[in-house]
């Protein structure tokens, strides 16, 4: 997953909040962060080297800014 | 986090695989499949009515195309 840091403002959620979700009525509704994840099925002996591996991958192939995004890599989930 | 259905093809997600993914060497990579997430915050009672609310939520405002994508709602991670 792959997501503004936290502390760095993220116009997509404050959008979807402000002009669709308060307007429509959805008040309960405190915030929103938008994010991209990618589903990423590899070849490995375990969770743990899983996860290294696809660790590795955004890092070196610059999937993400780390200046900029937070990556957080789940392993053993399969939810797409 | 909102994806295409599982039987659907996933352009976005190939391209990542075969034209950064797989050419810079990554080949134990089997699959990617891209998409969206929302972190959504909401005032409620506990984990299962927040879930509804969300999943009511996404389903009122269109927020993800039924026909087309695969809705997944959990509640109670604060991962953003």
């Amino acid at each position: 997953m792959i997501s503004n840091k936290e502390g760095a403002r993220d116009p997509e959620g404050e959008t979807i909040l402000r002009d669709l979700v308060h307007k429509s009525g959805f008040e309960e509704v405190m915030s929103i962060r938008a994010g991209k994840f990618l589903s990423v099925e590899v070849e490995a002996g375990d969770k743990d080297s899983a996860a290294r591996l696809v660790r590795k991958m955004c890092d070196e192939l610059r999937i993400y800014n780390p200046a900029a995004h937070r990556l957080i890599v789940e392993a053993g989930r399969v939810p797409v």
